[in-house]
């Protein structure tokens, strides 16, 4: 069956169907350039509009897994279980999540990325550890898996060229947030990398690509139904990140909390969170012990410090700091009544922790601590955060992303929940 | 200001209204290049969803006007009057109407395209005519319009240049049918040749792009607006295109049929058709004469014999034929209550009068004749229409073309009025 490209996009702008042949071919017809760029973007603003429904998107997904390789975890002696966050500011939590789910008999496959835009990076976080290798050849990480039980890499070429190229092309055509997209995106990679379990950590709030929990709600069912008919156990949570994560947003910052977490500190927040994805892993992986015991124990940091070292890291040296601090104190007394996460994760981006394009370089010591959080009372005067960078020339561009981001009131304000929502 | 693609697409995508000097950089930063064609199809996506307000429409096609040279008739001895058509099967309106108008005392310059898909091109029609010339200097077009007031040429590539870009690009996107998109591009060009008036014929019906009254009617209504705020005094015929206009359907068999009318004989449609768009012009022009007289004078078809020599035409040489003819036949006897404008048009599309591609020839010759028109009484087995072609292997696709497309009842039908409605 011969299908045109034009067709297939007027059929899903006027909100038909796409035939499974249909879809099939438009992935296959753009990962080798016979549908142009111009065409697949507008089928994708066309997809934003009318959705896919989830015949659509099960074909749409299996079709992007196709266009290239396929891992298997399953000969390996522990049960993979893999986690993906959605993004948002100031989460770290695969740092410490990875190691523990590790030290609870589990093996943790975390093919990571580098952030691009607010929200940060793994890979960046991670390479802030003075010696730490990001790449891995694919025995290498096998056999970290297997002895460790955790490794934290860059992902391979191979998973899902078509969803590469494609979300390329989504970043610079306004077409990120179509739903549908972003599920297949996601799922692509991870059905591919052939974990037996899933748990996803999908965020709502102003730093998140989901404003609303009516579109995280959809989001994670779409995802979690597309991994469980691929055969992936999966399981969501809905988390909130109307505020950071922690009290550490940057790279360095981020690994220096994560590392308090694993020694038993650590913001409550950071460790709740990790405790609740660890439970699900745990279970999903079949294990019967308790992320907390193990985390008690020490046995998350004896993992986190093996692990940094597999990959040429010094678990034990110190952390870059950056050169230049500005803090920004608090204009009024009260009670933290807002944090906005957009607005501090836009301000640490400008202040190096993060880059405008692919090919820019991150400062490792760039970013902000804070020393408040919702809820906190406050006195006028007293600093609610540190800027940190390499580049002074900065604070005041970040100053301005955080205009309007902090709220102070006369009244007491009840802390939102951190885990909104499971599903699965 | 500086602007940004991304933030450009996803503000119209989310419903938002553009600025002008947002409208302004994108289309100029398109037609250099800096905006990239997948950025600008997912841009007329969200356009095709979103629409353009009053305000945003006038920015946008100002700005493709800006984008290339203007012209003016002001220094002619007449009053240049000119008409658009948005394209149906057998529309060879322009033919009989150019000379008509011009023999009643105004200048009418028919800037004209090549056909793409199952509507004909006014220049392939016209080239079907031994000798004659599509391609002429501004100087020679100038030169004609005063001496004979009427001239029917290629179009230069100086109007509108962000337009043809878009329009190509529309073209293999899905994108064309966003109704601010299509006023934008036609009234763009139309306000850049700077005629005094302006008709238009906006076709409604299955062989249109406008499938329905009440998408004609907002096309129209914009069209008309855009013309009269830029000082071109516009007004819009609404016109029936569910069954083809006329008996000829093709290339040279539509000049045929266009003599006949400036003869005095021809089709009772076209005749109307072409009696009231060319009152309308006439009334533009502030002119004080009855085209019906005119045309009856023979002066018509005088100032057609002379507008086809002037462009090196012979008008009483004989016409192409095609090679091959087939019939279809009455399956039973009855009245014909449908013939689909589209199917027609695409038969006739197949059998070689239009072309695939650019870049493809069309036959002289090809096209169909119809000899039955909804609301005839027909009787088995008569012939309804007969196919031409030089390429008979094409019968068999053109056929299939027209699966559907003849309605017989046994009951009489009202024959549907041609002028549905009138703007301006």
């Amino acid at each position: 069956m011969a299908y045109n490209a034009v067709e297939t996009i007027t059929r899903k702008r006027d909100g038909g169907r796409l035939d499974d042949d249909q879809i099939r071919w438009l992935i296959d017809a753009y990962t080798k350039g016979e549908v142009a760029d111009e065409q697949m973007s507008a089928m994708a603003m066309a997809v934003f509009f009318q959705g896919l429904d989830d015949a659509e998107l099960a074909t749409w997904t299996q079709a992007m897994i196709e266009s290239g390789e396929r891992l298997s975890f399953a000969d390996l002696p522990r049960v993979a279980v893999d986690k993906h966050s959605t993004g948002g500011v100031g989460d770290k939590i695969t740092l410490p999540l990875a190691p523990l789910v590790a030290a609870c008999g589990a093996a943790v496959p975390q093919l990571s990325g580098r952030g691009l835009g607010h929200t940060g990076g793994t890979l960046d976080k991670m390479e802030s550890i003075p010696g730490w290798q990001a790449s891995l050849s694919d025995e290498q990480m096998r056999a970290q898996l297997a002895s460790l039980g955790a490794v934290i890499c860059a992902a391979g070429a191979g998973l899902a060229p078509a969803d590469k190229k494609l979300y390329a092309l989504r970043d610079v055509t306004g077409t990120v947030e179509a739903i549908p997209l972003i599920a297949s995106s996601i799922m692509s990679k991870k059905i591919a990398e052939g974990a037996a379990g899933l748990v996803l950590d999908v965020k709502v709030g102003s730093g998140a690509f989901m404003k609303t929990p009516e579109r995280a709600h959809e989001l994670a069912t779409r995802m979690v139904a597309l991994g469980n008919a691929a055969g992936l156990r999966s399981v969501a949570l809905l988390t909130d990140m109307s505020t950071p994560l922690g009290l550490a947003v940057g790279n360095a910052v981020e690994v220096a909390e994560s590392v308090e977490v694993l020694a038993g500190g650590g913001p409550a927040d950071v460790v709740e969170l990790t405790l609740a994805l660890a439970r699900e892993m745990v279970a999903l992986a079949g294990l019967d012990v308790d992320p907390a015991d193990v985390l008690k124990s020490g046995k998350a940091m004896d993992a986190w410090k093996a692990m940094v070292r597999a990959q040429g890291g010094d678990p034990d040296a110190a952390l870059p700091v950056a050169k230049h601090h500005d803090e920004v104190l608090a204009e009024h007394s009260g009670y933290l009544t807002g944090l906005d996460a957009l607005g501090v994760g836009v301000a640490s981006w400008r202040l190096g922790a993060g880059r405008a394009r692919k090919e820019d370089a991150v400062q490792a010591g760039a970013g902000i601590t804070l020393y408040a959080k919702p809820g906190d009372k406050v006195v006028a005067g007293q600093p609610l955060m540190v800027l940190h960078t390499d580049t002074p020339e900065r604070f005041e561009d970040a100053r301005a992303a955080l205009e309007g981001a902090i709220q102070i009131g006369a009244a007491p304000v009840e802390r939102t929940p951190l885990v909104l929502g499971r599903i699965g």
